[in-house]
Protein backbone atom coordinates (compact mmCIF):
# COMPACT_ATOMS: atom_id res chain seq x y z
CA UNK A 1 0.00 0.00 0.00
CA UNK A 2 1.11 3.29 -1.02
CA UNK A 3 -0.40 6.59 0.49
CA UNK A 4 1.20 10.11 -0.55
CA UNK A 5 -0.24 13.89 0.34
CA UNK A 6 1.76 16.87 0.44
CA UNK A 7 1.29 20.22 2.69
CA UNK A 8 2.50 23.45 2.11
CA UNK A 9 4.95 26.01 4.22
CA UNK A 10 5.28 29.83 3.94
CA UNK A 11 8.70 30.35 5.50
CA UNK A 12 10.10 33.96 6.17
CA UNK A 13 13.38 32.84 4.97
CA UNK A 14 16.79 32.28 6.02
CA UNK A 15 16.88 30.59 9.18
CA UNK A 16 12.91 30.08 9.51
CA UNK A 17 12.51 26.54 11.28
CA UNK A 18 8.95 24.48 11.44
CA UNK A 19 8.31 21.40 13.36
CA UNK A 20 5.78 19.42 10.81
CA UNK A 21 5.59 16.65 13.26
CA UNK A 22 2.10 17.05 14.10
CA UNK A 23 1.17 16.97 10.43
CA UNK A 24 2.98 13.99 9.87
CA UNK A 25 1.53 12.16 12.42
CA UNK A 26 -2.11 13.02 10.53
CA UNK A 27 -0.68 12.06 7.13
CA UNK A 28 0.36 8.54 9.07
CA UNK A 29 -3.16 7.99 10.78
CA UNK A 30 -4.81 8.81 7.36
CA UNK A 31 -2.87 6.24 5.02
CA UNK A 32 -4.19 3.32 6.94
CA UNK A 33 -0.72 1.82 6.92
CA UNK A 34 0.10 -0.01 9.91
CA UNK A 35 3.59 -1.25 9.15
CA UNK A 36 5.96 0.86 6.91
CA UNK A 37 8.05 4.12 5.96
CA UNK A 38 6.94 7.66 6.07
CA UNK A 39 9.16 9.45 3.30
CA UNK A 40 9.29 13.33 3.59
CA UNK A 41 10.35 15.52 1.68
CA UNK A 42 11.28 19.39 0.08
CA UNK A 43 10.61 20.22 -3.19
CA UNK A 44 13.60 22.63 -4.07
CA UNK A 45 17.32 22.57 -3.69
CA UNK A 46 17.30 25.22 -0.68
CA UNK A 47 14.69 23.85 2.01
CA UNK A 48 15.83 21.27 4.26
CA UNK A 49 14.41 18.04 6.58
CA UNK A 50 15.78 16.66 9.40
CA UNK A 51 15.10 15.51 12.94
CA UNK A 52 15.82 17.20 16.65
CA UNK A 53 14.23 18.00 19.67
CA UNK A 54 11.96 20.93 18.36
CA UNK A 55 13.44 23.43 21.72
CA UNK A 56 13.31 27.29 21.38
CA UNK A 57 17.36 26.59 21.96
CA UNK A 58 18.21 24.16 19.26
CA UNK A 59 16.10 25.87 16.94
CA UNK A 60 18.05 28.96 16.97
CA UNK A 61 21.23 26.55 17.47
CA UNK A 62 20.81 24.60 14.33
CA UNK A 63 21.04 27.51 11.70
CA UNK A 64 23.69 28.92 13.40
CA UNK A 65 25.34 25.80 13.54
CA UNK A 66 25.29 26.02 9.60
CA UNK A 67 25.85 29.49 8.90
CA UNK A 68 28.99 28.80 10.93
CA UNK A 69 30.47 25.59 8.75
CA UNK A 70 29.08 27.14 5.66
CA UNK A 71 28.79 31.13 5.87
CA UNK A 72 27.18 33.49 3.32
CA UNK A 73 30.57 35.98 3.03
CA UNK A 74 32.99 33.31 0.99
CA UNK A 75 33.66 32.93 -2.54
CA UNK A 76 31.12 31.25 -4.33
CA UNK A 77 30.91 29.90 -7.62
CA UNK A 78 27.44 30.09 -7.69
CA UNK A 79 27.70 34.17 -7.00
CA UNK A 80 29.99 34.66 -9.51
CA UNK A 81 27.14 33.17 -11.78
CA UNK A 82 24.15 34.43 -10.37
CA UNK A 83 24.39 36.60 -7.67
CA UNK A 84 20.97 36.00 -5.67
CA UNK A 85 23.02 36.13 -2.62
CA UNK A 86 22.10 32.27 -1.86
CA UNK A 87 25.15 30.14 -2.93
CA UNK A 88 25.23 28.98 0.93
CA UNK A 89 21.65 28.56 1.50
CA UNK A 90 22.17 25.39 -2.00
CA UNK A 91 25.33 24.08 0.46
CA UNK A 92 23.56 24.23 3.38
CA UNK A 93 20.57 22.57 2.27
CA UNK A 94 22.45 19.86 0.33
CA UNK A 95 24.62 18.98 3.44
CA UNK A 96 21.79 18.83 6.12
CA UNK A 97 19.59 16.85 3.26
CA UNK A 98 16.12 17.30 1.76
CA UNK A 99 14.42 14.81 3.12
CA UNK A 100 14.38 11.83 5.71
CA UNK A 101 12.39 8.91 5.97
CA UNK A 102 10.92 7.65 9.25
CA UNK A 103 9.56 4.21 10.42
CA UNK A 104 5.82 3.15 11.07
CA UNK A 105 5.02 0.87 13.59
CA UNK A 106 1.42 0.49 14.78
CA UNK A 107 0.51 2.91 12.54
CA UNK A 108 2.19 5.66 13.61
CA UNK A 109 5.54 7.27 13.14
CA UNK A 110 8.25 5.63 15.12
CA UNK A 111 9.62 8.89 17.21
CA UNK A 112 11.61 9.40 20.08
CA UNK A 113 9.84 11.21 22.54
CA UNK A 114 12.43 14.35 21.75
CA UNK A 115 12.65 13.57 18.59
CA UNK A 116 10.43 15.92 15.98
CA UNK A 117 10.55 16.62 12.43
CA UNK A 118 11.30 20.12 10.90
CA UNK A 119 11.96 21.84 7.84
CA UNK A 120 14.56 24.72 7.55
CA UNK A 121 14.41 27.65 4.96
CA UNK A 122 17.64 27.88 3.98
CA UNK A 123 17.24 30.85 1.42
CA UNK A 124 17.80 34.44 1.78
CA UNK A 125 14.07 35.22 1.03
CA UNK A 126 10.76 34.02 1.99
CA UNK A 127 9.27 30.95 0.28
CA UNK A 128 5.76 28.84 -0.20
CA UNK A 129 7.25 25.64 0.09
CA UNK A 130 5.54 22.43 -0.62
CA UNK A 131 6.29 18.95 1.22
CA UNK A 132 5.81 15.58 0.03
CA UNK A 133 4.80 12.76 2.45
CA UNK A 134 4.88 9.33 1.62
CA UNK A 135 3.47 6.08 3.46
CA UNK A 136 4.12 2.76 2.30
CA UNK A 137 3.77 -0.60 3.79
CA UNK A 138 1.11 -2.68 5.02
CA UNK B 1 5.31 -6.92 1.11
CA UNK B 2 7.08 -5.32 4.77
CA UNK B 3 8.69 -6.48 7.50
CA UNK B 4 10.13 -4.70 10.78
CA UNK B 5 12.32 -5.81 13.50
CA UNK B 6 14.51 -3.47 16.14
CA UNK B 7 17.93 -4.36 18.14
CA UNK B 8 18.93 -2.71 21.27
CA UNK B 9 22.24 -1.50 21.66
CA UNK B 10 23.77 -0.50 24.97
CA UNK B 11 26.37 2.15 24.77
CA UNK B 12 29.09 3.86 26.43
CA UNK B 13 28.53 7.46 25.63
CA UNK B 14 29.88 10.12 23.46
CA UNK B 15 32.24 9.01 20.40
CA UNK B 16 30.86 4.98 20.95
CA UNK B 17 30.63 3.27 17.44
CA UNK B 18 29.16 0.24 16.46
CA UNK B 19 29.10 -1.75 13.46
CA UNK B 20 25.35 -3.02 12.96
CA UNK B 21 26.16 -4.65 9.61
CA UNK B 22 25.41 -8.27 10.80
CA UNK B 23 22.72 -7.75 11.91
CA UNK B 24 21.14 -5.88 9.88
CA UNK B 25 21.91 -8.63 7.06
CA UNK B 26 20.40 -11.22 9.46
CA UNK B 27 16.96 -8.91 9.60
CA UNK B 28 17.12 -9.13 5.79
CA UNK B 29 17.07 -12.51 5.44
CA UNK B 30 14.50 -13.01 8.25
CA UNK B 31 12.56 -10.69 5.63
CA UNK B 32 12.48 -13.26 2.61
CA UNK B 33 12.81 -10.20 0.56
CA UNK B 34 14.59 -10.33 -2.28
CA UNK B 35 14.12 -6.73 -3.83
CA UNK B 36 13.81 -4.01 -2.19
CA UNK B 37 15.03 -1.40 0.21
CA UNK B 38 16.05 -1.44 3.81
CA UNK B 39 15.66 1.42 6.51
CA UNK B 40 18.02 1.83 9.53
CA UNK B 41 16.62 3.93 11.94
CA UNK B 42 17.86 5.17 15.48
CA UNK B 43 14.83 5.68 18.05
CA UNK B 44 15.79 9.07 19.48
CA UNK B 45 17.85 12.11 18.60
CA UNK B 46 20.76 12.11 19.84
CA UNK B 47 21.97 8.92 18.08
CA UNK B 48 23.26 8.44 14.21
CA UNK B 49 22.94 6.22 12.02
CA UNK B 50 25.52 6.09 9.02
CA UNK B 51 28.11 4.08 6.70
CA UNK B 52 31.39 4.24 7.03
CA UNK B 53 34.15 1.22 6.15
CA UNK B 54 34.36 -0.21 10.03
CA UNK B 55 37.73 0.01 10.41
CA UNK B 56 39.68 1.25 13.73
CA UNK B 57 41.07 4.96 12.28
CA UNK B 58 37.77 5.81 10.71
CA UNK B 59 35.79 4.56 13.76
CA UNK B 60 38.18 7.41 15.80
CA UNK B 61 38.63 10.00 13.05
CA UNK B 62 34.20 10.31 12.64
CA UNK B 63 33.49 11.11 16.10
CA UNK B 64 36.67 13.43 16.12
CA UNK B 65 35.30 15.15 12.69
CA UNK B 66 32.11 15.69 14.15
CA UNK B 67 33.66 17.13 16.90
CA UNK B 68 35.92 19.74 15.30
CA UNK B 69 32.84 21.30 13.19
CA UNK B 70 30.29 20.73 16.06
CA UNK B 71 32.52 21.65 19.38
CA UNK B 72 31.26 21.15 22.63
CA UNK B 73 31.98 24.01 24.33
CA UNK B 74 30.36 26.93 22.04
CA UNK B 75 27.55 28.92 24.09
CA UNK B 76 24.17 26.56 22.55
CA UNK B 77 20.93 28.42 23.33
CA UNK B 78 20.18 24.20 23.95
CA UNK B 79 22.66 24.60 27.02
CA UNK B 80 21.22 27.83 28.32
CA UNK B 81 17.90 26.46 28.82
CA UNK B 82 18.38 22.87 29.53
CA UNK B 83 22.23 22.87 30.99
CA UNK B 84 22.43 18.92 30.01
CA UNK B 85 25.70 19.26 28.11
CA UNK B 86 24.52 17.85 24.74
CA UNK B 87 23.59 20.87 22.70
CA UNK B 88 26.68 19.66 20.29
CA UNK B 89 25.55 16.17 20.60
CA UNK B 90 21.66 17.27 19.19
CA UNK B 91 23.39 19.21 16.09
CA UNK B 92 25.77 16.02 15.41
CA UNK B 93 23.21 13.39 15.20
CA UNK B 94 20.71 16.16 13.08
CA UNK B 95 23.63 16.45 10.81
CA UNK B 96 24.80 13.26 10.25
CA UNK B 97 21.23 11.68 10.51
CA UNK B 98 19.71 9.38 12.28
CA UNK B 99 18.61 6.94 9.62
CA UNK B 100 19.76 5.91 6.41
CA UNK B 101 17.93 3.36 3.38
CA UNK B 102 20.23 1.03 1.74
CA UNK B 103 19.08 -1.09 -1.83
CA UNK B 104 18.03 -5.07 -1.27
CA UNK B 105 19.00 -7.12 -3.94
CA UNK B 106 19.03 -11.15 -4.35
CA UNK B 107 17.95 -10.86 -0.71
CA UNK B 108 20.79 -8.85 0.68
CA UNK B 109 22.02 -6.09 1.42
CA UNK B 110 23.92 -4.15 -1.24
CA UNK B 111 27.20 -2.83 0.51
CA UNK B 112 29.99 -2.59 -1.12
CA UNK B 113 33.09 -4.50 0.60
CA UNK B 114 34.09 -1.73 2.67
CA UNK B 115 30.75 -0.14 3.61
CA UNK B 116 29.38 -1.13 6.55
CA UNK B 117 26.49 0.18 8.77
CA UNK B 118 27.42 1.91 11.80
CA UNK B 119 25.05 3.19 14.98
CA UNK B 120 27.29 6.91 16.22
CA UNK B 121 26.33 7.60 20.00
CA UNK B 122 26.68 11.78 20.30
CA UNK B 123 25.35 11.75 23.30
CA UNK B 124 27.27 12.29 26.63
CA UNK B 125 26.53 9.57 28.59
CA UNK B 126 25.65 5.84 28.18
CA UNK B 127 22.08 5.10 26.77
CA UNK B 128 20.46 1.88 25.52
CA UNK B 129 19.26 2.53 22.04
CA UNK B 130 16.48 0.84 19.74
CA UNK B 131 17.32 1.00 16.70
CA UNK B 132 14.26 0.02 13.84
CA UNK B 133 14.67 -2.06 10.71
CA UNK B 134 11.94 -1.85 8.32
CA UNK B 135 12.25 -3.81 4.81
CA UNK B 136 10.17 -3.18 2.01
CA UNK B 137 9.70 -4.91 -0.88
CA UNK B 138 8.84 -8.74 -3.09
CA UNK C 1 5.33 -2.84 -6.74
CA UNK C 2 9.06 -3.09 -6.65
CA UNK C 3 11.90 -2.14 -9.66
CA UNK C 4 15.55 -2.10 -9.52
CA UNK C 5 18.18 -1.18 -12.48
CA UNK C 6 22.21 -0.21 -11.73
CA UNK C 7 23.65 2.33 -13.76
CA UNK C 8 27.55 2.52 -14.00
CA UNK C 9 29.32 5.67 -13.91
CA UNK C 10 33.13 6.35 -14.41
CA UNK C 11 34.77 8.86 -12.39
CA UNK C 12 37.78 10.71 -12.65
CA UNK C 13 38.50 11.29 -9.05
CA UNK C 14 38.10 13.28 -6.06
CA UNK C 15 35.91 16.27 -6.48
CA UNK C 16 34.21 15.11 -9.73
CA UNK C 17 30.63 15.36 -9.86
CA UNK C 18 27.79 13.75 -12.39
CA UNK C 19 24.06 14.77 -13.01
CA UNK C 20 22.78 11.30 -12.72
CA UNK C 21 18.73 13.07 -12.69
CA UNK C 22 18.02 11.76 -16.66
CA UNK C 23 18.90 8.46 -15.72
CA UNK C 24 16.91 8.52 -12.43
CA UNK C 25 13.84 9.86 -15.02
CA UNK C 26 14.45 6.94 -16.96
CA UNK C 27 14.03 4.43 -14.59
CA UNK C 28 11.15 5.69 -12.94
CA UNK C 29 8.96 5.61 -15.71
CA UNK C 30 10.59 2.04 -16.70
CA UNK C 31 9.02 1.10 -13.30
CA UNK C 32 5.36 1.95 -14.18
CA UNK C 33 5.14 2.93 -10.87
CA UNK C 34 2.60 5.99 -10.47
CA UNK C 35 2.82 6.55 -7.05
CA UNK C 36 6.02 6.24 -4.40
CA UNK C 37 9.63 6.69 -3.42
CA UNK C 38 12.86 6.28 -5.53
CA UNK C 39 15.81 5.50 -3.50
CA UNK C 40 19.26 5.76 -5.39
CA UNK C 41 22.30 4.49 -3.92
CA UNK C 42 26.27 4.17 -4.41
CA UNK C 43 27.87 1.41 -3.58
CA UNK C 44 31.26 1.41 -2.08
CA UNK C 45 31.98 4.06 0.93
CA UNK C 46 33.65 6.59 -0.73
CA UNK C 47 31.04 8.15 -3.36
CA UNK C 48 27.81 10.35 -2.60
CA UNK C 49 24.81 10.99 -3.69
CA UNK C 50 22.43 14.04 -3.17
CA UNK C 51 20.27 16.58 -4.40
CA UNK C 52 21.53 20.34 -5.65
CA UNK C 53 21.08 23.00 -8.37
CA UNK C 54 23.26 21.53 -11.42
CA UNK C 55 24.87 24.52 -12.61
CA UNK C 56 28.44 24.85 -12.35
CA UNK C 57 29.06 27.13 -9.96
CA UNK C 58 27.72 25.00 -7.48
CA UNK C 59 29.36 22.01 -9.32
CA UNK C 60 31.91 23.12 -7.55
CA UNK C 61 31.17 24.93 -4.69
CA UNK C 62 29.99 21.58 -2.93
CA UNK C 63 33.41 19.66 -3.26
CA UNK C 64 35.59 22.77 -2.11
CA UNK C 65 33.22 23.23 0.77
CA UNK C 66 33.41 20.05 1.89
CA UNK C 67 37.44 19.84 1.55
CA UNK C 68 37.05 23.19 3.68
CA UNK C 69 35.37 21.43 6.84
CA UNK C 70 36.75 18.24 5.94
CA UNK C 71 40.32 18.84 5.10
CA UNK C 72 42.63 16.10 3.31
CA UNK C 73 45.97 17.55 5.21
CA UNK C 74 44.96 16.82 8.80
CA UNK C 75 46.57 13.36 11.35
CA UNK C 76 43.58 10.78 10.30
CA UNK C 77 43.82 7.69 11.98
CA UNK C 78 42.55 5.79 8.75
CA UNK C 79 45.72 7.10 7.08
CA UNK C 80 47.96 6.18 9.90
CA UNK C 81 46.88 2.41 9.57
CA UNK C 82 46.06 2.69 5.40
CA UNK C 83 48.34 5.05 4.41
CA UNK C 84 45.95 5.55 1.02
CA UNK C 85 45.85 8.96 1.21
CA UNK C 86 41.22 9.03 1.53
CA UNK C 87 40.92 9.61 4.77
CA UNK C 88 39.32 13.11 4.12
CA UNK C 89 37.20 11.01 1.59
CA UNK C 90 35.69 8.64 3.61
CA UNK C 91 34.55 11.47 5.78
CA UNK C 92 33.23 13.37 3.46
CA UNK C 93 30.78 10.64 2.03
CA UNK C 94 30.17 9.86 5.45
CA UNK C 95 28.59 13.14 5.97
CA UNK C 96 26.95 13.93 2.93
CA UNK C 97 25.49 10.69 2.62
CA UNK C 98 25.69 7.79 0.22
CA UNK C 99 22.01 7.41 -0.59
CA UNK C 100 18.86 9.73 -1.08
CA UNK C 101 15.06 9.12 -1.48
CA UNK C 102 12.63 11.21 -3.57
CA UNK C 103 8.74 10.80 -4.18
CA UNK C 104 7.04 9.70 -6.89
CA UNK C 105 4.09 11.37 -8.02
CA UNK C 106 2.31 10.82 -11.36
CA UNK C 107 4.90 8.60 -12.84
CA UNK C 108 8.32 10.90 -11.88
CA UNK C 109 10.45 12.06 -9.69
CA UNK C 110 8.92 14.96 -7.76
CA UNK C 111 12.11 17.53 -7.76
CA UNK C 112 11.99 21.13 -8.50
CA UNK C 113 12.80 23.01 -11.28
CA UNK C 114 16.56 23.64 -10.02
CA UNK C 115 16.54 20.54 -7.95
CA UNK C 116 18.96 17.70 -9.57
CA UNK C 117 20.29 14.54 -8.24
CA UNK C 118 24.20 13.95 -8.70
CA UNK C 119 27.09 11.46 -7.74
CA UNK C 120 30.00 13.37 -6.38
CA UNK C 121 33.30 11.39 -6.33
CA UNK C 122 34.90 11.31 -2.96
CA UNK C 123 37.73 9.26 -3.59
CA UNK C 124 41.37 10.41 -4.54
CA UNK C 125 41.41 8.04 -7.68
CA UNK C 126 39.48 7.36 -10.78
CA UNK C 127 36.66 4.93 -9.89
CA UNK C 128 34.17 3.03 -11.49
CA UNK C 129 30.75 3.61 -9.25
CA UNK C 130 27.73 1.45 -9.20
CA UNK C 131 24.57 3.41 -8.09
CA UNK C 132 21.74 1.01 -7.55
CA UNK C 133 18.06 2.86 -7.83
CA UNK C 134 15.32 1.11 -6.50
CA UNK C 135 11.57 2.51 -7.03
CA UNK C 136 8.43 1.15 -4.60
CA UNK C 137 4.86 2.05 -5.03
CA UNK C 138 1.85 1.61 -6.85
Amino acid sequence: MTHQESITITTLGHTDIHDITTQVRRIVANSGIETGICHIFNVGSTGAIGMIEFEPGLAQDLPEMLDRIIPSDLDYGHEERWEDGNGHSHLQATLLGQGITVPVCEGRPMLGTWQQIFHLECDVKPRNRTVIITVTGD
